[in-house]
């Protein structure tokens, strides 16, 4: 396999889609963590013009990540390399359903996440937002028909594929920062809000799906809550 | 092949990439168009909730279109669609490439085109909106670039794929509806537009590779121009 790096940051959970799937392949590849709060000067200019992570440098020579080779082909985005990874490493995990239909559900599952769960998490964390909350439990409700719908262990099978991986990252967060009050919103609010979501037996199902994706082991080696509540406080306290 | 169906509407960028890929394919399949203007009782319901072209059904009996069974797959998105077709039919085209990084550059091509190209064209057909000629320069502009460091026939390689199909819809309708002043914008600010951008050397890439895309068999079979035109017209009259 050609040299491979990942360029990331363990706040990040669109890097953290492409750390999974790392993980899943057991892919060897180097990992360098990207300051967020301080960028490379060269990051943007030889690696990601849109200056986010996740980014893989793909071949070339083996050069220190801090020393990126022009030869190595640079790939950004982190749905790009949640499908590209178990690509490159086909017969090494069960991230793309063999079956066609089963995966145009996975892509269906994230597209709909994208669209409910993300937008409803970004305005809770970080505007906290009037009526964040309902879009939260809506987006909640979407993930529990969609899976009822399907009667599989996880998203849209009973492996694990891009479906789970894509959408776990995010859910973490919440969950963590939400407890923590590490949003914008002015405490007890969302740590309220949270425990009332956990303790309905309407959300019971999203949260059992949660704990099973929560134990996957390439969730496990790719999570650092003590980085990300260090740098919501950082965050929080900078505004 | 299990019986396909897909609902459409010839106005439909997004419902022609669909067909596009059909017609590469060369699968058998139902066309059943979707009056948008006076849809079907039964689509949203019993296709589509999201009431949207183009939509697949996938698998169940053989059934007339207008009676959807509930034993198919209902599949909405056309870049899932665009992705699951060729899929389906592994062997009978070029639209996926078989290299993986082939394939993350054409994902990752569409993501641009939508995230420019796409915004622009709606600001300036829908909106008229003030600037919007702007945008669409530096979406052509974005697309050049993209193709120039690829150094290929097409987008991203020297046969057709998933990123020519999915962009050739937005390109075709937006040169023919700003010829024709056919836009919220009032005339002649497009057809002007369009003239000076035809003219201008500058974009001059851009246009030989949209005569290589609408040369294309797939696309003339499923572009019905006259149905945009009057589709716009209507549009306009009634607002
Ligand atoms: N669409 C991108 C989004 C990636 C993204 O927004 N990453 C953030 C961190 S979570 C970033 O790098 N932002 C740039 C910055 O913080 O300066 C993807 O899916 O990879
Ligand atoms: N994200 C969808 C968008 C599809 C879409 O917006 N289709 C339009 C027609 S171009 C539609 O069906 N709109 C519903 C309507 O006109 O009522 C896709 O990529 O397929």
């Amino acid at each position: 396999m050609p040299q491979l790096t990942l360029y990331t940051a363990k706040v990040c959970p669109f890097a953290q889609r492409a750390e999974i799937a790392l993980a899943e392949v057991g892919a060897d590849f180097k990992r360098y963590e990207i300051d967020l709060s301080n960028k490379p000067e060269w990051y943007a200019p030889q690696v990601n013009p849109a200056s986010k992570v996740p980014a893989l440098a793909y071949g070339g020579p083996d050069v220190p990540p801090d020393e990126p080779s022009p030869e190595s082909i640079k790939i950004p985005e982190s749905l790009v390399l949640l499908q590209l990874i178990p690509e490159l490493f086909p017969e090494s995990s069960t991230l793309i359903p063999k079956d066609p239909i089963v995966l145009a559900k996975a892509r269906l599952f994230i597209e709909s996440f994208s669209n409910t769960f993300i937008p409803a998490y970004i305005a809770l964390l970080f505007r906290g937002e009037e009526g964040a909350e309902d879009k939260l439990r809506a987006a909640l409700d979407t993930v529990i028909q969609a899976r009822k719908l399907e009667g599989k262990k996880y998203a849209v099978s009973d492996e694990f594929t891009i479906a789970d991986a894509a959408v776990v990252p995010f859910i973490a967060r919440a969950e963590l920062l939400l407890a923590e009050d590490l949003t914008k919103a002015e405490a007890p609010r969302t740590s309220k809000f949270i425990a009332e979501v956990k303790a309905d037996a309407k959300y019971k199902p999203f949260w059992d799906y949660f704990d099973l994706l929560k134990d996957r082991e390439s969730f496990k080696a790719t999570w650092w809550p003590d980085a990300i509540t260090s740098a919501a406080r950082s965050r929080l306290a900078a505004q």
